[in-house]
């Protein structure tokens, strides 16, 4: 199968390099052209725009940075418009917005194009691992066709419906992601202040109901106060803001969700956003000096 | 190994039996006699009174239903100070607060008696399988000569340090167990409130960082609203205020947990208190009626 | 002076009748045009187009039901730019948000036209007896000649700087009075449920530091469940959502606001959003059926 | 008419001095006696200890610093209950908590006594005028005979029926000033750092419904980062910590409430307890310093 691959950031790369190693015939086009050499050693042909790469191939994948780029890629001079036809499908798996989606969509489709969102959960590790949770949403028989690539992908797929549905799943998922972390955080500095050991608090929650890889594998990190980005905090909270959004538009009461997104900005004001969401610990934590009862 | 056992409700009989099929010797009592009648089955001996198993005992154990009945076993006439001695320990595995706890560890040190609190995570089944959490505090030394009888009842057992910690390792435990039970719940309302599949979330929340076995479990039947209590939400309620107490004790502002107590509290003025935690759903989701936007 | 008026609402007739009733001469506009007729008993002239009362005014006032109808008056064919020049000055009164008004300014200026956002707090009664406070942004060259016209109608006016700060001023002030509501309500629910007198509560209220005209006015009727619309609940949550966006764009953490926020919501999905914004007190209040402890 | 009075700190020394400018026969004590002097030059004589002062006077008020003085002023030897009978009366004024109120009720009640709870609302300079609010509960009969001396001491005096009631009202109205004073901070917050002057703020406020004597008293002083002690905050957060624990006993969800707390408790962790409880404006502002957004 003939596949286009545009964006060849770290998930973009390691995606398409799973694609390479299980036979898929891969174009990739990336907007600094050089860090297509290593998937060219693995046998990757190159576009040499987005528009090329679409012209090439019957299917095309985009992984991008930011919902900007997702529209550059599709409305620019050279980009995926201009070839676009009946007959090709157009995959974005780029975390991007829902009016982003949409407006590509649109676009896509007038032309006669198959569009499916299909944003990920997972990040670089399940990523070169394929293991990566794919959300997709829109037309169900590309997502019929292109279902053997997200094999190689992901550890499991979704079909979600109609366009949006994708991006909404994502945002609910990591609503509750930011709400357990925010709740985890407080009770980290509880214990801490009440006189018990976190790590046995730890050890604790791991053998217990909740026990969850995120709180096995950032706990011990977090109360080393180490926070190395896996998923900024100024993402997590965009996100946390964005379901608070949603639970508006559709009057759902989220007290617990929004007070959690009131800490994420907290922490935001406290110059983390560029540190690991779990950096929302130093947000409880803090102050955390002389205490006057 | 001679053992005492005190209380045989639902969790004390299932720990007293699992004593009794490793070879412990098990002296049991019970405020209703007839509940013994199982265990003696099994091979335990009874005791008429608190006091009497006491004089037998070298170590005895209790698992009784409240604070009040804890204090009760200890204080009453042919209660457990009538014959504690040197030389003999006292292990409470009830919950209780930490008055009681303290009152009660006063009192037996007070007789030359050793006093370990130690309550545990896990309900009905950990208990028969052996399989709970045990968190211990009070005399390491007694600690040391007990954990063969904790290693049999428990997965795993903790010793937290003093008088009290025990209980408190356990509120702040719950803390997070509310929380994270109330943003599920957001969670659920909202994938249903903006058209997404509730099993599908399910799904998707399983196969990530955040999988637990506590969604795994309760997910599904919350879906259905059905809430059969495993541990009563007006339980949960309560220690999700002790929680937010102990942390106004040491200053700690806890916004999450007191966002998540408050929907607690509004589950419990619906009526739900004595269905499981996770009806907690229900206070998330009413009112779903017309809503007018 | 001659005044251009746009819009002859309750808010802007009332406020156009004060100008007339003070000796300026108002040339008048509506959509419907037969709304004109009792201001032309009093005096005023129609103009047949927004854009006909500019061409005939120095200075234009407006005062339009909603961001989409401010749009259209100043964009639409026969509409304000057509008309507006040098030497014209353009106020609009209406409550926008910052998008409508940052396009409606620079479209003005491009013209050469001057331009003023001067939203309002205060309804009715307060526009019909020239006591409204008028929050000013833009120009303050303008804001200076049109000030006697600004005295006529209002009890204060205020210029607060550049474009956009008048919305902004409104927002920070209703979101205080969303929270403010909201805690008052949990106050009268709180004390019925506990056993004291709402009534009471209102007379202790209103002796002490916290007595305003919200609490004195609007109490007696929450307190009998009645809810006549000054501000639709609906309005007042889309402030309280919006300034907690311009919270968001601050890093400001504002959890009070947050949770009241949230209480609005829930308001709003028990189909309350059209009452009084006071009729949050049915979201604090319900349920208040069998209540389960 | 013959009053003791037992306890002069701030509030006691006026309250006694305006029972005497009004022709009361005083005697009174107070713990260190030397306080007493400059009652005793307006007039007043002195009871060496409070069961003297019972036994000289039909009616005793006191007015003590914390529940444990007034619990200490009764029980203690030569405390009141050694005198208190039957046709006397005793009127508790300090704040107490409703298990202090309701044992010395009792106490006095079995020696024959008649008892009234009474504690008040407003500081130094209200106590001084003779502009308490005063919020009585118990014996409707004593309440009728002391009135007079209420009328000299406060505005306004309200009866509320059981003993308990009175100091429920007083935290049902701290409550809502403490949630009413958060919500301000964030508002005079959230004006600063979009780039609005606070002082029009206030202005703005102090001109509409919500205008009342807090805002305009405390604004100013606040942006100016002002906060001399008139109630401090660790007492603002225990009366919090109260009507939270008060709506738990009854299920009253209360969001907004709880919210505010959480920010008092993290004033209190910044060491502010001791200023005024307005400082929870720092607890809002902080931290105000390097923003990475």
């Amino acid at each position: 199968m003939d596949i286009g691959f545009l964006g060849l950031g770290i998930m973009g790369k390691a995606m398409a390099m799973n694609l390479l190693r299980h036979g898929f015939r891969v174009t990739v086009w990336n907007r600094t052209l050089s860090r297509c050499d290593e998937l060219v050693e693995h046998g990757a042909s190159v576009g040499e725009t987005p528009a090329a790469v679409i012209k090439r191939c019957k299917y095309t994948i985009a992984m991008l940075s930011d919902p900007s780029a997702s529209h550059s890629v599709v409305f620019d001079k050279h980009g995926v418009l201009e070839e676009i036809c009946q007959g090709k499908g157009y995959i974005d798996m780029s975390t991007v917005d829902g009016n982003t989606s949409s407006n590509i969509s649109e676009a896509i489709t007038k032309k006669g194009g198959l569009f499916l969102e299909a944003p990920v959960s997972g990040s670089k590790k399940p990523a070169e691992d394929g293991q990566l949770i794919i959300l997709a949403a829109g037309e169900k028989a590309l997502y019929d066709e292109i279902f053997p690539a997200f094999e190689v992908m992901g550890k499991r797929s979704f079909f979600l419906g109609q366009v949006g549905n994708g991006a909404k799943m994502k945002l609910v998922v990591n609503m509750i992601m930011g709400s357990m972390m925010s709740a985890f955080s407080e009770g980290l500095v509880l214990a801490d202040r009440s006189g018990l050991d976190q790590q046995t608090l730890l050890d604790v929650l791991d053998l217990g109901g909740m026990a969850n890889p995120m709180f096995k594998f950032k706990g011990p990190a977090m109360i080393q106060r180490s926070f190395p980005p896996a998923f900024p905090l100024k993402h997590q909270q965009k996100d946390m803001r964005l379901a608070v959004a949603l639970g508006d538009e559709h009057a759902v009461s989220m007290p617990v969700a929004a007070a959690a997104n009131e800490v994420f900005k907290r922490a935001r004001s406290m110059g983390l956003g560029d540190n690991d969401f779990s950096a929302v610990y130093e947000a409880v934590k803090n102050p955390d000096g002389a205490t006057q009862m």
